[in-house]
């Protein structure tokens, strides 16, 4: 049975990323990422992506592909006023559909570019260009309207490739037009897919592999994922389209997934490291001063990234010279001189004259060396040093050696720092 | 000519990535940016992408649908030592291929393991499996070899998803494997896709585009494609995979976009805003530091992101606070109380602190409402003023009124200022 309702078609999905920025390095689909996330609340699985040029037959063929497996296929770009804007034309050509002018599409167009003072130019009339038998999908943030068919069972929807329309018209118009057109069947209800996501920092790959080992019953059907990055390694747990699982089983796999893991998980689902070090920082009302010196204001920039930050970031300084480390933080001379800047007793002192001159409940020092250059024989490439101090000889350092390349290393340092705040953070909430 | 020249199936290539955390959001698929690049350099065009989860008949159907279109298909991902890891079972599945331990493989990630201090375990041993008639293209970072082998005319290229080791294995194994086989056939050389990118920022991608009205003749085989995003829009000139374009013609296409383009033009290539004001701060020997408010540490950590920036980047300094930029800058504590933080006197009086304080070249400061709270009937979300100090009565400021959400205002304000500050100095390279 659960192979039939994996393989309803009506409730598998793809995605199609139209634009040849998309394949050259220009920028990465971001917007199947959050296409996923919306259906998968309505319990329809992504199962396929793709993205392709601008080349006319090459949309046209990965859309019949597309068309093939999946009873619901979402392409975003290629609407837009330029020339190689070709979304239009190649679905109007697989579909036998003919492309005109619709007044609805025309008149939302010439509302919002009235709002902003302007009239519809030859480009933007392109694109009242509609598939005959199509849906309009007003964009209510943009100029370029989306649509919506169905070709051979399959709904083929249209959208701007610009994100913040993408969005819009997904959750204004595509998710109520889904849920209208997905009819629970007989074998199943429209069961929500779940995934719950872990993020660890500070073990490998592997060894969190080994600490899930046999966490899921072959018979369960939730998938474990894995996936490594510079800021630590993310677990999900993933239920199967169509098959139910009872809510408490998905409970108590995530109470053993956070056993089992224990501190290692800094946050969950959504949440990010600055969000969490921030609500700790809030709710403590702590406040925070950040010392840099080979992060260069990365630390500064993820926790000044949460809304409402400035309650408890005093102050950042990026210190990359001994000498604003001497002015801007009272580092004495002689510990520079003695330690080099790249040291226990720098990270110590940066971190001391942090707090002791803004009085800060806590104040995160980082100094190491980034590369590709500034390496020694004793020093390598990758060797950091995190410094924290919560004042009355609260103080606390720590030795990283980090591999990959400068902008890894920064982010792993940058991680490490944001994870020690924490970790102080938490303790001091239990006493 | 040209169309079978395009549709010559041995110069296009496709490729997938294999793994369900970039369908469901952990991660974006970044590796086939690079890979289409390097790609581009020997003549073959990436002219298809997907992504695929960890489920196997999935990986199949991709896999099938990528080799009847492409002569060259690489995969990205499953090739690690956990059980979601299943490229190698879809791979000998589609070509018929029986897996089976190989000896090279094994040794080659005994010996990297051996570096490390460690022994393969289980998992790790399944790492060593590999399809019959493949050849195994060592590893020269990770511990999982890679492979390829060719099915049905098509050459099918399995590397890990780690960005490092599929990098590693790309540019010491796959290229020269691929030149061998791509014996120029008689109606074409391996003629290099040309590819030219030109960054702007400060217009809108309408603007751009009319910009470039009639650039490009009909009869040319060069595609202009732009896009835009937070920082700027994108420009590209991309040449038709096995058509001529001699080089004088695309050389004055180029010389035309610049020309029409002007100053907008921050950068070409790869090169990024950062770098090119690296380069000029460099070249000019001027020193600069930088206050931020807004944008958190953003312009500082863009500007460390260049190795050897420590040359002229003194310092930057994150104030949120009054105080702190009372005491970090001298701002006086009148300007704050009669204009409010977010005005054009704090930015110019923080630019001036700055430069005064740390005696460097040129100092830039930047104040603003990022959101979503902090807006008041004045001033609304987006609203930002630079200021830049160079010294001797060499003061601008400007005010912004930027549109999006807290971290696009972010990253549009941190370009902003970068931008100020490259055109202040090519001004000063120009005197």
């Amino acid at each position: 049975m659960s192979m039939r309702a994996r393989n309803d078609r009506s409730f598998i999905a793809g995605t199609i990323a139209i634009g040849s920025e998309l394949l050259v390095g220009g920028r990465t689909d971001s917007n199947s990422l959050f296409i996923t996330d919306v259906l998968g609340a309505i319990g329809v699985e992504v199962r396929f992506k793709s993205i392709v040029g601008d080349n006319r037959s090459d949309i046209e063929r990965v859309l019949k592909t597309a068309c093939n497996r999946a009873g619901i296929v979402i392409v975003t770009g290629g609407l837009g006023p330029t020339v190689d804007d070709r979304t239009r034309e190649a679905i109007a050509a697989v579909t036998g559909a003919r492309l005109a002018r619709r007044k609805e599409a025309l008149e939302g167009m010439k509302a919002r570019l009235a709002q902003w003072g302007r009239i519809p130019n030859k480009g933007q009339l392109r694109q009242a260009l509609i598939p005959s038998q199509a849906i309009v999908l007003p964009n209510p943030v943009g100029s370029a309207p989306g649509f919506s068919l169905v070709w051979r069972g399959t709904h083929i929807i249209a959208l701007p490739g610009v994100p913040s329309e993408m969005r819009a018209m997904v959750e204004q118009s595509v998710i109520p037009y889904l849920i209208s057109q997905l009819k629970p069947s007989k074998s199943r209800g429209r069961q929500p897919l779940t995934r719950l996501v872990f993020h660890t920092w500070g073990m490998s790959e592997a060894d969190v592999d080994a600490k899930l080992t046999g966490l899921i019953k072959k018979s369960l059907p939730v998938a474990l994922g894995l996936l490594a990055s510079p800021t630590g390694v993310l677990v999900s747990l993933t239920t199967e389209a169509g098959r139910a699982l009872k809510e408490d089983a998905l409970i108590s796999l995530a109470e053993e997934v956070r056993t089992r893991l224990g501190e290692w998980i800094y946050a969950e689902g959504q949440d990010t490291m600055e969000e969490v070090v921030g609500r700790l920082l809030h709710g403590q009302r702590r406040t925070v001063a950040v010392a840099e010196s080979c992060t260069g204001g990365l630390i500064a920039y993820r926790l000044t990234q949460v809304p409402g930050s400035s309650s408890y970031l005093d102050r950042a300084v990026v210190c990359y010279s001994n000498q604003a480390k001497m002015e801007l933080l009272g580092v004495p001379e002689h510990l520079l001189r003695e330690h080099g800047a790249v040291s226990r007793e720098v990270a110590e002192a940066m971190a001391k004259g942090m707090r002791e001159r803004t009085g800060v409940s806590v104040a995160l020092s980082v100094t190491g060396i980034a590369g590709p250059g500034g390496a020694t024989e004793t020093k390598p490439v990758g060797l950091v040093y995190i410094g924290l101090d919560g004042g009355r000889d609260d103080m606390m350092t720590r030795e990283f050696r980090f591999h990959g390349d400068r902008s890894v290393i920064r982010q792993r340092a940058a991680q490490a720092a944001l994870d020690m705040l924490r970790r102080w953070l938490m303790n001091k909430g239990n006493l």
